[in-house]
This record gives structure tokens, C-alpha cells and sequence, in this order.
């Protein structure tokens, strides 16, 4: 554990991590804190100023960039020139012309919980031999976001034209691939005795990953009324969740756990990106645009079938049928019946729905954090990570 | 080694491999044998009668067909499942509505490599071990058509619909994503000794494929006098050499061989496969389509910038400029233009540069079989698959 940590770890109340956890807002930190995209958490410029564990995590988060990088750059540099530029464009390292920039690759999250999950099982010894793995989970982030902009046809990633409007989208697609080869190359060449179970369980996370950003793009063609809450949960688990819970399981897989101890790290991970995502969806209805970047209504406008809605449209309400009626014809500006989109959502019970799950998925993830590591010492930096993802860091 | 192959064995001249090796001949084999689209050997139909050693190269692919398949359709049954649906269209073992088909899924040449490697280094007992291997290779391979078609919006493949023109690009992307997940799982779950250094070279081989497609696709928009013979050389040697090095690579790992004896055996893998392609491109000029599948010039008609053209283009001769000129206008199906065009090809030299460079390539490759594998009888399968892929089996 890192002097950092530490000295956070004593601002907190003492008597452990349940009881810790209260309900969850939807406030986010002050300062602009732009959209994720649906993408997950950490994709945005990280200038938010927060409270304690705010900044426990916001230091957290540094240290463990000041790790990965270096090794994230020695890897990336060992690319064939052509993707190397894609992928350095992508990492926000260079301009599209290939002079160097001042970097903007999101906040890192997933290696901060590769790296903060090693330490909270084994220490700093454990933390160091994870710092590859960290890249290798941070490899197959980025791998997916140069996919899924050319699959989603976005054009705007990290404040930046993404990189298939730049390079077009077969260089992104090869750029892609090559990271995710890199991510297993990593692994694969880590003599590490947990390298090869890593290996498997990213892998194993790839192909989830693929498995959400079809059915997300699957249900966003389909008719609303055809669409089941229960689908859009194991989307959003698969999509946001499976790679939090995997970059946890491999910190702890580094740090030489026992099975369950790296099944309810895992399971901590998930369930912190679930609750993530459902307070982003809320944020995509309801947030301020002056703290999320994102104007209220966002989501809607573009019809988006997120999780509150989804909740909506299946609660078999009066308001349901309201807001059924409204998604049917697309949006044409009119920011009086945008209001009233995100008023049937509401008295359908999206949001209310929507809350509760996010506080009860936290709930579990404290429950399986509390599992995994029972000294609320040692678990001080994986809540605050969740805490921070969830920005309930007032 | 199979009976089969040792039955092969011994209708062989007894002196070694180097004395057997002749010039290479442009003919390809009776029956039909369609256009490899530039993707390597081994995508045909399989339906040729041929010689002796045609007959042993049969046999060995039949074999190891036989043992990978079910090492890959049990890795394929374990993908997600809307994955899975385009990953057995591709395969050709369903068709587009999940029916069952007969399955043309090429002849697999790249795990009959690693199988056959395995077993010139390591005899059966490697062969068997090296099953696993021979699949994720096979998987890499798949999973690079997925996306090359998708890159090239190449309609066919293997006499059916591409599977974007079918699922759309986004899931065969995802596709080809979850099979390079599935390839690189499948070595980090294999607890053989070699499986680690197997999936960091299987890794590298992706990110030299990849920059084989970036070469290929930035070539085919850049004006042909901007194009050297060298970097087309490597673009060749990158997209069509590097997957059957590091099949023949893979195998020798699996046998436990010596550095150098994995070395040479990459090294006859790429040459081989460097041979394949200027033979294929040959026949892209002057192939007959009785033979072939594929009408004579076809690669000409499209303006193909292939390895006997830009040897063409750059020879300095007055029939260069006659080609460069043909070549800035697109055809327009004048069978006498594109009679003319070929005569250019070949007045320029680029038909005698291409067979003597195939015969040289193939020299080399037998050269480094013979370093790796000194022994005529163990090397009989190896260069058997050689001779087949570059269509000398008559």
C-alpha cells in the first residue's frame, strides 16, 4: 500500500465498509465531468475537485498512471509503425500528424483497480508485479473503444474526433486488434505464476465484452416494447461490468488470493459497474448539464433505450404507455415534450427503480469488497475507487 | 507421425530434400481451385486430384482436420451465444438462419502445419500435444478473414456471402474480436510448457498481420509509381508468410525444439508462404480459368497492385511505361486492353522476376527445413504441405 493511501485511509471512519455506505445521489462531483458515452467509467478529463475519498481516489488514480504508463508506452512503442500511430493518436499521445500531445487517456480507472485490488491482498510487492497485468486490462479498454466508435459510427471520444474519422475505420479496426493482441502478448510473455490464469480470465472478459456491445447494438435497432429489463441488465453487466470485475479479479489473481477470495473481487467490480452505469443512465435523463458536460435529456433525445427507461417502459404503468407513445416518433427539438419524455420515465418509476438498484448493487459490491478483504484498512482503496466511479465522492 | 503419412513416405526419392526440389511451374492442379482472394492458401474447396505428394498433403489435411475440428467447434460451442451464430456461418457449419451445413471451412492448411511440425520435431506424442495450438492458429487465421472482409467489402469467401453481407460489419467485427480472444484463451489454458511462449509468438504474428492489412489497403490507394517491389515484399511477407512461419513455429514449440530448429522452421513457413503468393499472383495474371476458378487477368481488371505488377512497374523498361499507362485508367471490359496489359506485365519482365523469385523462396524454404529437420522422412510431411500450397503437386 502506497504512503497516499494510507494517510487517506485514516480520514475514514473506523468501524469498517458496510456501514459506510449509505444511499446513493445522483449528484456528481463539481466541476465538468463530461459524458462516458455509455462506455464506463473513467473516460473524462479528471478535473473534478472532491472530498476525502474523492481524493484518495483521484491519487489513487495518479499513482497508478505514473505506473502503467511507462509500461503502457514501452508496449505501445513495440507496435508496427502504422498502428502505432492509430494507437498513439487513440491514447491521446500524439496529434493526427504524429507530433507529440499533451495526452488526455481518460482517467485509467481499470488498471487503478488491477493495481489497487493487488495491494489490498498482497501488498505492495503484489502491487508491483501487477503493473503489466494493469496495462495488459487498460490494452483491452482501449481496444474496445477504438471497435465499438466504428461499430457505434461516434465521432467525438476524450474531447477528439475518434480515431476511425481520423484514419478511417480500417485502420481502427487493425489498431484494435493489435492492441488486444498486445494486452495477451503482455500476459502471455509475464513469468508471473498468475500470468496464465490472467490470460484466461481476459480473455474470457474479451469475449463478454463482445457479447454486451452486440446486444446493445442489437437492442438499439429493436422495437422498444420487444426489449425485457432483465436483457438490458446482463447488456449493461456485460458491457460496463465484466471488465471492472475482471481488472479486480486479475489484481487479485497477482496477488496470489484464493479462488473465492478472486470470485468476490470480481463480483465487487461488477457490481460497482453496474451501479455506475445506472447512475450515468440517470444522469443521461435528469443530470445538469453545467456538472455532467451532458445536457438533461440527452439520452432521450436520441431515444436511447437505457436502463430507467427500459424500467419504464416495462412497468406496466399508464405513464409506460405515455412514454412508449413519445419514443415511437424520433425527437424533432422540441425540449417541452423532452420534458415530458423524462416526466412519463419518472412517474413510470424509471428513475426511482433506477436508484434503488444502483444503491443495492453497491450494497453488494461493499458485501463482496467486505468478503474478499475484511480489513477495512486494506479495502479503503478499492471502496474509494468505487465510491469515486459512482461519484458519490461528497 | 500418421501411417498414412509413413505410407506416403516411402513412395519418395530417397536422396533428401533439397535434390527433390525442382523449378516451380505456374499450373495449378486438375479440378477447380478458386481464387484464394490474396488471403493465402488453403481457402479452396479441396476437390483436386493430384500426384503423390499431393496425395500425402490430402492425407495430411484430411488428418488434421480430422483431429482439430472438434478442439474448434468445442471452442466455438463456448462462445457467446449471438457470437457464436456468425462464427459457425463463417465456418461454413451453419448456414445464415443456424440451420446445420456441410461445411467448407477451407483446408486448414495453417493446423496442419503446426500438427505436421510437431510431428517432424517431436513425433506423435508432440503431434497430439500440439492439438490445441493447431486450433488457436486456425482461429487467428479465421478470425483476420472476418475482418479483412469486412475492411476489403469482399462479398465472397469460400463460395458463400461473406458474414458481414449477412450479420452486418458490426458483428462480424465482434466476430473476429471474440475468435482472436478465443485463439489466445485456448494457449493460455493449456497447461503444455510451451503454451506461453506459443501465444507471445501467435501475439506477434496478430500485430504483423495487422500491419500486412494496413500495407495492403494503403497500397491499393496510393498511385502505383509511388509503390516499391521491397515494401510489397514485406506486405506479402506480413499477410501471407508470418500466420504459416508461425504455424510451422508453434508445432516446433510444441515438440520442444531448439531455438534455432524454431527459427528455421518459421523462417521455411514464411518463404513457402511467400512462394504461394507470387505463384498466386501469377496465376491472377495468367491463370487458366478452367483450372483456376478465376478468369485470366482478373487481378489486372481491378488494377491490383500484385507482386509481378509493381516488379513490372519498376523494372525501367519501355514496357513499364506502357503498363503504368494502362493502368491509370480503370478497365472497361476490353478483354484486348487487358491482353495487352499482361503482355506488358510480362514484356517488363514481372512474369520471369515472379517464378524465379517463387523458386528462390522455395529454395530457401527447403534450405530451412533441411536445417530444422534433417531427416527426408521426417521432413516428408513438411515439404509435401510446401509443394501443396504452392501448387506443385502434379
Amino acid at each position: 500500500m502506497t504512503e497516499a493511501r494510507q494517510g487517506a485511509a485514516e480520514t475514514r471512519h473506523p468501524t469498517g465498509i458496510l456501514e459506510r455506505h449509505g444511499p446513493i445521489g445522483t449528484q456528481r462531483q463539481e466541476g465538468p465531468e463530461p459524458s462516458s458515452d455509455g462506455q464506463g467509467p473513467g473516460e473524462s478529463d479528471g478535473r473534478e475537485t472532491a472530498g476525502p475519498e474523492g481524493q484518495e481516489a483521484v491519487a489513487l488514480l495518479r499513482e497508478s498512471r505514473a505506473s502503467v504508463d511507462p509500461e503502457l508506452r514501452s508496449a505501445i512503442a513495440s507496435l508496427p509503425s502504422s498502428i502505432r500511430r492509430t494507437a498513439l493518436y487513440h491514447f491521446g499521445w500524439q496529434h493526427a500528424d504524429g507530433t507529440p500531445a499533451a495526452g488526455n487517456a481518460g482517467k485509467a480507472i481499470r488498471p487503478a483497480l488491477v493495481l489497487t485490488s493487488a495491494a489490498a491482498l498482497g501488498g505492495a510487492e503484489a502491487r508491483a508485479a501487477a503493473v503489466r497485468a494493469a496495462a495488459a486490462v487498460e490494452l483491452v479498454h482501449n481496444f474496445t473503444l477504438l471497435h465499438d466508435d466504428v461499430m457505434d459510427r461516434d465521432t467525438t471520444r476524450r474531447h477528439r474526433p475518434t480515431a476511425w474519422t481520423v484514419f478511417g475505420a480500417a485502420d481502427a479496426i487493425l489498431a484494435g486488434d493489435a492492441l488486444q493482441a498486445l494486452a495477451l502478448r503482455l500476459l502471455a510473455a509475464d513469468p508471473h505464476p498468475a500470468s496464465a490464469a490472467a490470460a484466461t480470465r481476459l480473455a474470457d472478459c474479451v469475449m463478454e465484452l463482445c457479447e454486451g456491445q452486440h446486444a446493445d447494438t442489437a437492442m438499439e435497432r429493436r422495437a422498444p416494447d420487444e426489449i425485457t429489463l432483465a436483457e438490458t441488465l446482463v447488456m449493461a453487466e456485460a458491457k460496463t461490468g465484466a471488465l471492472l470485475g475482471c481488472a479486480c479479479a486479475v489484481g487479485a489473481l497477482y496477488a496470489g488470493a484464493a479462488d473465492e477470495d478472486i470470485e468476490a473481487l470480481d463480483a465487487f467490480g461488477r457490481e460497482a459497474g453496474l451501479a455506475f452505469q445506472l447512475i450515468d443512465d440517470v444522469i443521461g435523463i435528469w443530470g445538469d448539464p453545467r456538472h455532467t458536460g451532458k445536457p438533461a435529456g440527452a439520452d432521450l433525445a436520441v431515444r436511447k433505450k437505457s436502463l430507467p427507461v427500459v424500467a419504464a417502459l416495462t412497468s406496466g404503468t399508464p405513464a409506460a404507455a405515455e412514454l412508449a407513445e413519445l419514443y415511437a416518433a424520433p425527437y424533432d427539438e422540441d425540449r417541452e415534450e423532452l420534458e415530458r419524455t423524462a416526466l412519463a420515465v419518472e412517474r413510470a418509476g424509471g428513475r426511482d427503480w433506477a436508484q434503488t438498484q444502483a444503491a443495492d448493487r453497491m450494497a453488494t459490491a461493499m458485501q463482496e469488497l467486505a468478503r474478499a478483504v475484511p480489513d477495512p484498512e486494506s479495502a479503503g482503496g478499492l471502496l474509494a475507487l468505487a465510491e469515486f466511479v459512482t461519484r458519490r465522492t461528497t
